[in-house]
C-alpha cells in the first residue's frame, strides 16, 4: 500500500509503569510496522515516563488514517498524553520577525535546502523592514505594527491568521515583542524563541553589554519554548562561543548573531523531527 | 528478592528483522523486569541491528543466575550475538603502561572516585618506572621487559596472568609496545588503546611533530579497540583542542596529554557502562 | 588631516634580529601614529620573525600616500618582506563557485552585514547554476565551463578578468575544479580554499563517506591557501563537529555544510583584517 | 653573563598615551634584551593601556638585580602600575582545600609534571581529610578548623603562615569557606577561586541542582579572582560541558568535577606565566 509507505512518529508521556514499551512495540509489531528508532526516558524521581518510537508503515495492516483510533485504547490504559505524526505531513510554521534578519535568513536557507520537513506559509512582523526577503522567497509577509494600545487587537488578528493557515509552530526569529498570555496559551509548547544570551546568565535586555562589563570569557545563546514567565520557558538548545578581552560590544553582537542563528536552527530541527517532549520546566530532546 | 535487586544489561546484535524489540521487551515485562533504558540502532544499509536494554530485576521472577538460560531461545530465534551483564559485577580491568603516567593517574583517580564499576587487580608494564604509583594504590605491578627476542614469551606470560586474574578488559594507557596478533585475538574487542592523534590524521609516530610542521589549527586524540591493523581499530571516542602558531612541539605534547587523559577516560566509562557494540570497523556507543 | 584619519596595518617578516620592534614602534611614534594593536611571533627555531602592528594616523605627520616610501629604509635594514594596508581600502575579492551555494550564501550574507571590509566585484563559476544568487545581489556572474581541453584557455580568461578588476583575493567557495600551477603562481597566498574535511584526515574525494566507513566520532573542515600540492597548502582555520553512529552519510554531508560555511567565513575574516602571515607550510594568524 | 640568562616579564598598565611601546621596547633594545613576546591592549573607551613584554637577558647590560631601578623612571613618566618578574623565580603558591580532592589532585599532578613554574610550600585546610595526599607529596598540610567564633583568629594565623612562607598566590581548590574582607585585602588579585558554575548563571549554592531543575543543556565552571563581592570577582577562565535530559544531579556533579579541574588548572597556568592583568571588573589574559 503505497499510501502507507511513510514513517509514523509516536510521542507519548505517562506516569511510569511496567510494560509500556512491551505493549507499544507489540502493537507496532502486530500491525506490521518496522521500528526504525526508539528512545525512552524516565525522569529522576521515577514518575514521568517519556517515549518516542518511529516505525515504517510500508507493510502496515493499519492505514495511517486509522492508526490514531487503533492506538487509543492502549494510550487510555497508560493514562498517556500522546500524539502520532507522519513523515510527509509537513509541519506548518509561521516565522515572526522584527528588524534583524540573521535568524530568518538562516532558517530560510535551510528550508530551501530541504533540511526541515516543514512548510512556511507566512512571515509575520511588527515592522515592514524584512519584506524584501520574504518577497524573494515568495512567502507572504504580514505587517502588524504593535503599540501598547493595539496589542491585544493586533495579536487577535495574528492568531486568526495563524488559525486560517493551520499553523503548527511559531518561530520567534528575533521578534522584539513580548507575547500576551492569551497568545502563549493558544500555542502552548508551540512557540520557540531565541534568547540572545546563555540563560540563566544574563536575563533581560542588552546581554552583550552585560557580558562585556562582567568580563565573561564566553557568550551564549538559548532557544526555548515561550511561557508566561519571560525567559523562563523550557530550554531546547544552547551553545556558547569563546571570547577574550579584545572583543568589544560590537564584536560580541556580531558573534552573538552567529550563535543565535545556529542555536535557533538546531531547535527548529529538533521540533521538525518530532524529537522534543516537554516535562514541566525541562525538555527531553531525544537524540 | 534482594539478590535480584540489580540491573541487567542486555547487549545484542543480529540481522535486522521485524518484532525484535517487541519480543525482547515482552520477555522482560513477563519476567517482572522494569526497563530503565533502551536504545537500538539499525545501520545504514539496514542489515545489522544493535540493541541495548537495561532493566531492574527487583521484582523479577527469574533469578539473575537463570536469566541467561531463560533468554537463550529468543536469542537463537534472532540468530543473535549477545551478552547479559549485571550491575554489581565489576568488570576486571588490567592496565598496561610504559613510562608516561598521565593516563594511568587519570584512570586511577576516577577509579578511586568510584566513577567506574570496575576492579583493577593488576597493572602490567614493560618498564619499572611507574611502580611507585601502583604501590601507593596497593595494586600489584608486574614488569615484563620486552625485546624483539622475548616478545612472544613475555606476552604468553602476560596472557597467563590476565587469565589467572579473570581479566575482562585491557587498557593500554600509553603502552609503547605493539601487541602480537595472538594477544589481540585472545582479547578481541577487549583491548582499548589511546592514540595520541586525531585519527586518521597523523597515523604513526610523532604526531605532534607532524601537526606542528603541517601547521594544523587543532590537535586531537583517539581511543579505539586494538586490531591487527595498527591504528585502524574501531574508534570509540575522539576529541580535539584548538592550537595556534604560538604552540611549540613541547606545548603540543603537554596539551596532547590532557586530551589523551580525557579521551581514554571517556572510552573506559563507555565500556564500563556496557554502552559499546562493535559493528565491523565502527562502534556503536549508546548514549 | 581628515584624509589621514585611517588605520595603517603593517605586516612584516624578516630574519630574527634585535631591535626590530623598538625601531618600528619608534618610527610610528615619531610619525605621530597611535598604536592600536601589535603582535609578533618568532618561530620555534628562532629564525623567522613575524610582526603585525596597527596604528591610527589621525595625527600622523606622514600622509598615507608617503608612508610606504618613508618606511622603506627601515624595511631594507631588516631585509624584510612587508606590506602596508589601510582601513577604508577594501580588498577586492572574487568568489569562485560551482553548484553548491552554502559557502557563497554565507559569505554574501556577512558581506551584506558589513562584517568584512571587502568589495566583491564579481563571481566566477564553471556552471550557470548559481546565477540567480548573484543577480539578487547585483553582482556580475561569469561562467567559464571547464573541460580538459579548454582549461588553460579558460583560466587565462579568468585571470585576465581578475586583473581587469584589480582582484586582491580569490575565494574558492566549493569550486570543484583544480587550478593550474600557473593560476596558483599568479595569486600566490591569495587563493583561499575550503576543504570539506579535517585535514590531514581524509585527503581527496568523498571525505564524508570515508569518515562514515572509518567510524570517526568527529568530522571537520579546513580552510587553507591553495598551493601546487593539492590539499597541502598552509592551513588558516579548522573546526570539527561531533557525530555518532546514528549519522548517515547524508547527515554528515548536511553537518559538513555547516562546518564548511563557518570555517571559510572565519578564514576570510582573518584575511580581510590583515591578520595572516604565511611562514612556509604554516600560517601565523594574529589574534 | 650566565646569571642573566633568564627571561624578564614586564606587566604594565597606565593611562593610554602615545609612544609607550616605542619607549619601552627602546629601553629593552638598548639594554641588550631580545624580545620574545609582546602584547598590548587598550580598553574599549580608550583610556586604560595594558602591556606585557617578555625578553631574554642573555646579552643584557643591565643585571636582573638592577632592572627594576633602571626601568623606574620610564614607569614614572607613564604613571604606570607595573611589575617585573623573572623566569626561574618560582611563584610561591598556597593551596586551600576542604574535603573535595579533585582540584588539588589536578594541580599536584601538573606541578609534578613541571607544567607550572611554581613552588607549593604548603597546603591549608579547614578539615584533616586530605592530609594523606599532602603527605604522599611531602608538602606540609596545616589544618585550621573554622567556626563562626574563631574565624578571624584562624584567618590571622593563616595569613601569618602565608607571610612566613612568602606566598605570592593563594589557590582556593574547592575551599568551602568564605574569606573575610581583611584576608582578601591582604592578597588583592592574588587569590584565585573555582566556582562550580558558569557565572553569572547560577550564583550561590547547589548550582548543579539549579541546572537540573532549570533544564539547561550545558553546565560550566568559572575561575575568578576573589573580591569582597562573592562570586563577582574578575573572571579568569570559564568552560562548559554539554548535558542532556539523561544527566541526573549526580551525573552533573561528576561532570562538573571535570570542568572544575580543568578550568582551575588553566587559570593557574595563566597566572604562573604572568599573563593576567586586572582591569576593574575584568581581566586581560594575554594569549
Amino acid at each position: 500500500m503505497s499510501e502507507n509507505n511513510v514513517n509514523a512518529y509516536l510521542l507519548l508521556t505517562c506516569p511510569d509503569q511496567n510494560g509500556i514499551v512491551a505493549k507499544i512495540t507489540q502493537f507496532i509489531y502486530h500491525s506490521g510496522g518496522n521500528i526504525i528508532a526508539l528512545d525512552e526516558h524516565v525522569n529522576q524521581n521515577q514518575e514521568f515516563f517519556s517515549f518516542r518510537v518511529v516505525w515504517n508503515m510500508k507493510n502496515s495492516t493499519i492505514p495511517a488514517s486509522e492508526l490514531h483510533a487503533a492506538f487509543e485504547p492502549l494510550a487510555k490504559e497508560f493514562k498517556a498524553h500522546w500524539r502520532i505524526e507522519f513523515s510527509g505531513q509537513k509541519q506548518r510554521v509561521a516565522i515572526f520577525v522584527s528588524k534583524y534578519d540573521h535568524c530568518l535568513q538562516e532558517i530560510l536557507w535551510r528550508y530551501n535546502m530541504n533540511e526541515y520537513e516543514i512548510e512556511i506559509p507566512l512571515i509575520i512582523s511588527n515592522h515592514p523592514d524584512l519584506q524584501h526577503i520574504a518577497n524573494a522567497q515568495n512567502i507572504p509577509y504580514h505587517v502588524f505594527p504593535i503599540t501598547k494600545e493595539n496589542k491585544q487587537e493586533q495579536e487577535a488578528k495574528e492568531i486568526a491568521l495563524l488559525k486560517e493557515h493551520d499553523i503548527d509552530l511559531v518561530i520567534l526569529a528575533r521578534y522584539m515583542q513580548v507575547l500576551s498570555p492569551g497568545f502563549i496559551e493558544a500555542y502552548r509548547n508551540k512557540i520557540i524563541n531565541i534568547h540572545h544570551s546563555f540563560l540563566p546568565g544574563f536575563v533581560g535586555g542588552n546581554p552583550y553589554k552585560q557580558a562585556y562589563e562582567r568580563g565573561v570569557k564566553m557568550i551564549g545563546a538559548t532557544s526555548h519554548f515561550v511561557t508566561e514567565d519571560l525567559d523562563e520557558g523550557p530550554i531546547i538548545e544552547q551553545d556558547i562561543m569563546r571570547i577574550t578581552h579584545k572583543d568589544t560590544i560590537p564584536d560580541l553582537i556580531r558573534k552573538g548573531r552567529d550563535l543565535e542563528r545556529i542555536v535557533l536552527a538546531r531547535a527548529l530541527s529538533y521540533k521538525a523531527e518530532h524529537r522534543i517532549i516537554v516535562d514541566g520546566t525541562r525538555t527531553i530532546v531525544f537524540g
